[in-house]
């Protein structure tokens, strides 16, 4: 499928969604935005700029040309660092994608803190200043590739603990995707269970069922799931909203969706995480 | 007075407003601003960024470090043209710069007609592609560095007449903020007679009796005056409203306002204006 | 094949020419840049930077997730327009592409002229400032799209004659690279036959013989062409000189080599190009 | 003084350095450039820029529309860290200044140890990815405000212990410029000691004898200095080179010049500087 298809094309596709986001905590979001993908080429691709999405005659180009059956996109509002390449979703591992819609509390005081918890040798891979890179890297630390779910349980178990050290209240707002390009992992959490909104898509023959004569809806396929921030049209019955506090894992054969439960017991000491619940370390 | 004074400090600054206007045909005004100022050096200081004016910390800079007497600042909401610092205004010809707030309706239709009535030796000074710069090299072509008021009805009117001619109605949506750094003059007009808003400023002896204990507005003085597309704060009795189809010209002494009346009876032939109507060619 | 094969990896690939050309008139050309490809979706993408080509990663991106049968590359030293993407190539209409290596000499006083020989319904297309892209509309409008040659022949001659009636000499310097995805011609050619050097590679059984055990090589088959501006790689008999005032025409089955012979009979007058010898006008 | 007397109006100016550097390691410096000057508005303000300098009409304009007694400027070539606005010199901290030209070998490998050593009161403040803004930071750590000298001796000389701990070899190269808007700190310095050259332009009499009949140098007023790191001019007897691990100090009345000695006796121990060494931890 083109990008664009979801994109630009939409009522209330993404670059519509960067001028006026109609269920964002920002209504504009116009500080930057990326574009992961998996296509040509080895290892998923990313683009990123500084200028808002609606305004990015590039991004419109990739979109148009570039086909991907699995990529993820994002716009964002900066919650204050700065607006540059580094700062911009999605951060990329190896064959692995991240994205987050959302915002960590206080980091400001508690990202030594937590940088320090990043397993040294990622340590000098974290090129910008925003909380969500730090947050992957601490997932990637407590062993994101092997077990995502369970890695971020740590991640945001850690900063959850942190937080509550300095006092912060209602460490994070998480809204997560991350892929390795066979599956997606859809998180929607925040610590004080109010999280933001993020929907997915029904099943192709649901949706077909439901809208016989939509054209735009027939080119969508059985495997196909579409995972948003705010449904991209208004249109009954297509978009299901993921619960609080949990995970959807879009896969070959049937979807998957568990609770998520952040935790961590390990000791915070001297900037490092240890013990027994951090097995990567 | 610092630049930030008025850039940033109002809880509606015009960087407000970059962000979300209230009155604004658009609420969003992110495809660039411009800045400029009259201070050291010769002639007037010209800034134009490509970025958001919210987001721009370079823009911040200038503004807490540049003092200045007399400026233009503008944040634009693009109708199709280039996001690019040769689009963004204010535009500048020797000590003189020129501001729109608008849109000249089915300009692609136009384009080739108005840039050939531009005088042949000012053509190559046209480096961007957007409507506003066209008007601006019309008006000096008609003569604003002599009568801006006379030139802009000109080069309005053969940007109406034109339009009448390619059955476009409607033809523009112009305010408009010309100075030479020694005067200002301030246009609220349209072909429709419906004109975007444009306020002014009260006398500062007026404003401090109106408000007497209010420090912001202590430090304005005699001879201040502040044009904006909407107010900066909401403050009854400080901000009056400039009359439709009506210039402002704000000068050392008493101001003035005047009509402002477009007309053009010259011919429109082969792309180039003619007549008596057109002094200065 | 992946871009990244030709701008990243060869030893002198475009992006090590973007920081120290060895042969051009610039030695440093960073000021912007541009691919333009076919490949999926409709029509050739095309990705325009202002950044200098050695610094931005996302060309780095694309190069190594975009394969394409056919692309055209630019790194840009400006001779004074601005740094903007509009002035970046290639330029584009439909599904052709277009670049220009050289410069029209006193482009400045002549602009106003070629700009009017434009066709008037391409007008609006031209949204920068550059002599190039008034160059491949003039172009256009002469017949591009039906005679590549024979359109270039013309539009090239208008500039030469427009030159000669203001007293310019050495018009204009022109590697040209004009493509429909299908074709490419690549034109040498300067007024004062002393032209910017440009080289094709020699047929892939000829290389392979050549360099039996270069890997790199191997992949080469036998109707890829690659047409820069200066070699690549120092590998003896890979690269032939097009010769002055030649077009290569590089096609499915044997490529043809052509004189280049520009020339203008039309009368030049109010701006408007006329007479028999432009036939799409 | 306007500031483009030095940036841009020598015909070996730093703006013609960003392209063609004489005596750099790099001969092109593309890669974003900074300035930072004391003039209008409270502390220092600071411009910073990701295009080439040659090419930034913005840079243009500000410096020839701001005066400033005290300023500093840089452009970057970046030995591998992203080119962003975080990333630019020179760096601020309060009305303090500095600006780094060199490099820290190794970096990526002791990033985390040296960030460490942060004050961790600071450590939010480090906002990009460079080696310059951690030894700056370190240097504050150190007392850059009070001792300048003493800090700096400090915090290269942990630079220095560090890298001998992991192996890496002649560990920093370091022209630095520090200032606090009344005195500047000039310090050339490498642990090879073979330091990147470093220039100070003589006394604006000595200057005046030597070429009594030179315009642009009888507007240098006696206490005025220029440090660079290459001669703006091919002016015999104008420029002094600062001797090798040497500090210059320039300030009302006579200047100074010590030898500068890095040092650095505390442990370290878990990423942390102890000891009696680092007397503002």
């Amino acid at each position: 499928m083109l990008v664009e298809e979801l994109l630009f094309k939409p009522k209330h596709g993404l670059v519509d969604q960067s001028l006026h986001s109609r269920m964002g905590v920002e209504t504009t979001n116009g500080d930057g935005f990326g574009l992961g993908w998996y296509g040509q080429g080895g290892g998923p691709g990313v683009y990123h700029g500084v200028a808002p999405a609606w305004g990015d005659d590039n991004l419109r180009e990739l979109a148009s040309h570039i086909e991907s059956p699995m990529f993820l996109a994002h716009v964002r509002a900066t919650t204050g660092t700065a607006i540059q390449q580094t700062n911009c979703h999605p951060f990329r591992h190896g064959k692995w994608l991240f994205v987050h819609n959302g915002v960590v509390q206080g980091f400001d005081l508690m990202r030594r803190e937590l940088m320090l918890a990043v397993a040294p040798e990622l340590f000098a891979n974290v090129k910008g200043s925003t909380d969500s890179e730090v947050l992957f890297h601490l997932a990637l630390t407590f062993g994101l590739e092997r077990d995502p779910v369970g890695a971020l349980e740590l991640a945001i178990g850690l900063v959850e603990a942190t937080a509550v050290k300095h006092g912060i209240e209602n460490a994070i707002q998480a809204s997560l995707g991350v892929t390795d390009g066979e599956r997606m992992w859809a998180f929607r959490y925040s610590t004080e269970h109010k999280s933001r909104t993020l929907f997915v898509s029904a099943e192709a023959d649901a949706v077909h069922a439901l809208y016989p004569e939509n054209e735009n809806l027939r080119r969508f396929r059985d495997e196909d799931r579409i995972v948003v921030s705010e449904p991209l049209a208004d249109l009954e019955g297509v978009w299901h909203e993921i619960p609080e506090s949990t995970v959807l894992i879009v896969q070959p054969g049937a979807d998957e969706q568990r609770p998520f439960r952040p935790h961590y017991e390990g000791a915070i000491a001297n900037g490092s995480p240890v013990g027994s619940s951090s097995p990567s370390l």
